[in-house]
């Protein structure tokens, strides 16, 4: 993997990631494929509207089909149909929201399966292990994560301990090999809560271990937002210029916006297809529920600016249709109209930072996502 | 609408149906969009697959979202995005289907509506008024759908009821004009349960009114098969050679091929669709579920020799883990390639009867189809 760094306006920055599996321009929208298919869309319909990476789940995937599975089936691209770029999560995240996570020790953590209830135990060298199963292009390190809010003391300890793993997964990483003939980039994951404090050391360590990229996590858990874009800043201050910043779990069309603009390059959220299943439609002029009565017999497009196949065909009347009869249909074009919006999100900022004018763009913008002009019309 | 009978194989028919949204070949098998939408397939994946022409439920878009949103949305081909050909029934199967059917008169059919309870009346007239605003191209008669076994002398008083129904709405079609610019064709339905005199005398009468096209209703609610098969020769031989003949309802693929060589053009059923979000899909060598978990690492496609964005790109492993984990994008994959299984039995049957080979490949056909080849491969 390599990223090259192409403009930058004030903070935000224009890249690109090379990958085995082609190049992603950032800033970039990351789909989440939780379980190895992104919600109620096919891979051809993410190549069309431009997805160059998505997110696959490692604990999901771990769980079922199993790595043998996926190993069997020649690796994670192959094995779901999509030959683009593919970024896997350490599992971390899942892990310590079950509400089943059994124990966590220096070594690792013990958790019970989600589906069958068996327990499992991850060590940051097992995880690097999976995703060397998955295939994916780009790995990320075993971490701690926090809930909100956590007591200034437990989260040094456990920025100290996902230091500890982010060294082993490196060293493990640099052990082992790929299977499939294609090279897997490891990124290290900056935690630390909301304390500046410790980020900024856990970032100044981290810098040092010469990971490919840089995540910083445990954000987005219920942290104020101004929390959040500090932290990210914080990070992005000290972390390698050379080397992408992800921001993982992030979020709205305006948290990305704002992150951006303070140096992040990658993002991932279910927002777009949960909230695309739940009849909520993201547009150019603010939010839309299409299962509103106002939109019975609304024969605009759900967003007049959008050019996704959704909004070339459809009318709102017909969506909104469609969500109250429950068909899966409603389902697929959501999800379509709701990714195209974020990478349209994401192209715009690009564009408009190779441009050199991201700040008057952002604002703009930021004023038009918040408006509420989605009226309907007969 | 026209039609072309182009060749004959003994009884089998190859011919066209040409309408103001197309051309569809026959025989031909059309998709059941019961409420404006085939379920869990977009309308540009029915064009990919060669679909020519998907029904539509009177009664469903009656009730939901109802005759006016269609038509403020200028008819059911752009309210659903679909511009080839529609077929709507007349809503007779749904209504006599229904637990709450309020009563039957000899002016029409009270029942309560399945969404919100509310009560409504089907004439013959009301409904073809119906099909007026939806659209479609070929609108279907009211008819008293019985269930089996019915008694003779009520099957005779429900063909005659049938009858007079049809005459009904055969002047009110006269007296009515489309509202959108293209044509509406009006089909015929013959009831009587299983009575062979009384499939004769309906045949023979619906004959003389003149209809478009002739349906053969009433069967595929119980029968044996091979009493099914009896009255569509029955109704066959009676029924005018140069109008298009539907069995509606119908059925598997050995079904088709049974009621291709006595003469029927055209077909619906639910069984592509419905048992492909069931995890059951057709092939060339016999039905597979999914499921089972010989499949676990089967990197075969589903049927080897299908060219269907399903099979070219995904292995039953992978559909079998999408199902396993309850992701929508499973039921889209299996939806795409049964509905191609469908389309090619149909495409098939037409290529072997315009090569005067019908009989043969039809016995290999379903020698074919009966078997159990589908050996899972690691």
């Amino acid at each position: 993997m390599m990223f090259s760094l192409l403009h930058t306006c004030r903070k935000a920055r224009a890249g690109e990631i090379t990958t085995d599996h082609g190049s992603v321009p950032t800033p970039v929208f990351m789909p989440v494929g939780t379980q190895g298919a992104v919600k109620a869309i096919e891979p051809r319909e993410l190549e069309e509207l431009g997805a160059q990476i998505v997110l696959g789940n490692t604990y999901h995937l771990f769980l079922r089909p199993g790595t043998d599975v996926v190993r069997a089936c020649g690796g994670l691209h192959r094995f779901s149909g999509w030959n683009r770029a593919i970024l896997t999560d350490s599992g971390g995240f899942q892990v310590f929201s079950l509400q089943d996570l059994r124990g966590i020790t220096d070594d690792g953590v013990e958790f019970k399966s989600h589906v069958d209830g068996s327990t499992h135990f991850f060590t940051p060298e097992h995880v690097v292990d999976i995703q060397r199963a998955l295939g994916s292009d780009i790995m990320m390190v075993l971490d701690e994560c926090l809930p909100y809010p956590a007591a200034e003391g437990e989260a040094l300890l456990s920025s100290r301990r996902t230091l500890a793993w982010a060294g082993r997964s490196r060293e493990r990483a640099d052990r082992t090999s790929p299977y499939y003939g294609s090279s897997q980039a490891l990124f290290g994951i900056v935690q630390g809560s909301v304390y500046p404090g410790i980020r900024q050391s856990s970032a100044e360590e981290l810098a040092g271990m010469d990971f490919d990229g840089y995540a910083i996590g445990g954000l987005s858990v219920g942290e104020p937002t101004e929390s959040m874009y500090r932290i990210a800043e914080i990070c992005t201050e000290i972390l390698p210029v050379e080397k992408p910043r992800y921001l993982m779990g992030v979020g709205t069309p305006e948290n990305i916006l704002e992150a951006i603009e303070r140096g992040i390059d990658m993002f991932d959220c279910v927002l777009p297809t949960r909230n695309g299943r739940n009849a909520l439609f993201f547009t150019r002029r603010g939010k839309l529920n299409i299962r509103n009565a106002a939109h019975a017999a609304d024969s605009l497009p759900i967003d007049s600016e959008c050019d996704c196949y959704t909004c070339r065909n459809f009318s709102r009347a017909y969506i909104r249709h469609l969500f109250k009869a429950g068909e899966v249909l409603g389902l697929q074009l959501a999800t379509i109209h709701n990714l195209s919006f974020y990478f349209w999100l994401c192209r715009e900022a690009r564009r408009a930072i190779l441009a050199d004018e991201f700040e008057t763009w952002k604002a703009e913008t930021l004023v038009e996502l918040s408006s509420a002009m989605n009226q309907p019309q007969s």
